[in-house]
């Protein structure tokens, strides 16, 4: 609704567009039509949803993969809900491209027009313990033995869960930032970014948090993304300066955010955890890499390879989401 | 413990030991060994378990089934905690049944020594609407065409959850009662019961709750339960009312309770929900009867069919926990 002036009599596509509330959505906004495309069968219900509230003349479901349908003309819009956990676990991100490349007109716009996600050392004793220090004393038992089988459990896989802004033991640094309207799908093959931290407090790290946040901006702040996005000498650093900035100046952006710090959102945090803590003083230093690339196991799964050294010790830890 | 009479100095098995948390209570209790039986690979924790707590001279763990395992003598007592969901669903009660006639010897004691399955009808309002309702009004828009689907989602299977005495409409029925000493393992391929019900409120009735209770009694109050067990005319309404008397003796009885009134447990409540509630007059009788039997699609699987009547109108609803 905010964008209404650049959908009002536009012609839109929705990629994946599940119920067809985001549709409907633009419909109301004044889109002179909207293209929903929708692979899984939800499709059906999506087609009731929109005769149900007489938009059947304006809002065309098209029950198919984006890759697959077929329409006769270009579309100004394309919005789409398309991030998964840790912004790129089972995202559609590369369904949006290839629209994007396919259908877009040149100058069109894309919500959301870009998207970053985050990591950032944690600080969690409290759900370290329940998922570990239970077996320390059960009904007066020791069931040490059971440590490593429960650190396993808890621990070697990522975890969805819900973090406050107090877990988090510092400012996050930039994993991947993503320009929907320049991003090309060999870029979500594999993400590297190296990340230094340094500890604001005096914590035990339990391990690290990733979250994303995407921005709706119309095509003209898009442009200047794309100016410093693609300036010569461009680091990891530097782009996470530039987020960072972004992120204080609110009121010019449209923000959903699913940081720790904001309302909890059902993408909630993805955790990945240590299977032991590292004590930290206040400003000692964390830093490594950390690698997201498509499982060769299955395409859907994301394999997660996180390097971390802190006080002469480094660590490696392997895991995926599947 | 309060067993420990019964188990000092007796040979034990432990049926399906896990992490070997009550073979190591029957070793305290001074049981003078305890077979502690386990098929999945938790064994292996098991046995480090008891060797940390110095009781690897009491407790033998035999890592298989209880059906493949060998012991060179008969046991005194039976434990395990076999019951699962709504009592039935993946429970190891055929496993106790197995070990009972091989290994325990005539007049032994089992723990716990008999099981009470329980069916009540409820109301509960919020749980439906936030399923339900939601898609009456997303954003301002109707989505009531998403509410076959919805209820589908939400109502197909049983659900697994807590409920509180309030959202139980009146005196729950028996479904099962099982006699750990008696119980043969034919009784468990599907257990019919009929029910009677009078709301004792007006109120709309959402749907079923299944819970369950177990007791550990010694062996000679569960020869008085199997003489009204076996006594001839004992229909499903008169071991209901005799099992309602029992649960009013609670000092005669260990009971490990999963009602709604009493605090919560793992196995919760188990809930079955109609797509449609049914508005309920004070002293309304809804009446029908209650099938579980093992799936053929999976021998795992619990297949739920429930037939109930109520103000001249006849339902049936089939369903399969997975």
């Amino acid at each position: 609704m905010r964008h209404q002036n650049s959908i009002s009599g536009k012609v839109v596509m929705d990629v994946g567009c599940g119920t067809g509330i985001l549709s409907i959505f633009c419909a109301l906004a004044g889109a002179k039509r909207v293209y929903a495309v929708e692979a899984s069968d939800i499709a059906v219900q999506a087609n009731e949803v929109v005769r149900a509230n007489h938009l059947s003349d304006k809002i065309v479901v098209l029950h198919g993969r984006v890759e697959d349908v077929n329409i006769e003309e270009k579309v100004d819009v394309i919005i789409s809900e398309w991030m998964g956990y840790m912004l790129l676990y089972e995202s559609m991100l590369a369904s949006v491209i290839f629209a994007r490349d396919k259908w877009l007109k040149p100058g069109g716009l894309i919500l959301p027009s870009d998207a970053t996600l985050y990591i950032a050392p944690v600080t969690h004793t409290e759900r370290y313990s329940e998922s570990i220090d239970f077996w320390r004393n059960v009904y007066g038992i020791d069931m040490s033995a059971m440590l490593p089988l429960a650190k396993q459990c808890a621990f070697e896989e990522p975890s969805v869960e819900t973090i406050t802004g107090e877990n988090v033991l510092t400012w996050p640094y930039v994993v991947k930032y993503v320009d929907c309207y320049t991003i090309v799908a060999q870029e979500l093959e594999s993400v590297t970014a190296k990340y230094r931290f340094e500890s604001m407090m005096r914590a035990p790290l339990h391990g690290f948090a990733f979250w994303f946040d995407v921005e709706f901006n119309g095509p003209t702040l898009s442009t200047s993304n794309n100016l410093y996005k693609v300036s010569p000498g461009c680091s990891a650093s530097d782009s996470n300066q530039q987020e960072t900035k972004k992120r204080n100046k609110p009121d010019e952006a449209l923000v959903l955010s699913t940081a720790p710090e904001d309302a909890p959102t059902h993408w909630q945090q993805t955790l990945l955890y240590f299977y032991e803590p590292i004590e930290l003083q206040q400003d000692q230093v964390i830093e490594g890499s950390v690698t997201l690339s498509q499982s060769q196991e299955n395409p859907r799964f994301l394999n997660i390879h996180l390097e971390y050294s802190s006080g002469g010790r480094s660590f490696v830890k392997e895991s995926v989401m599947r």
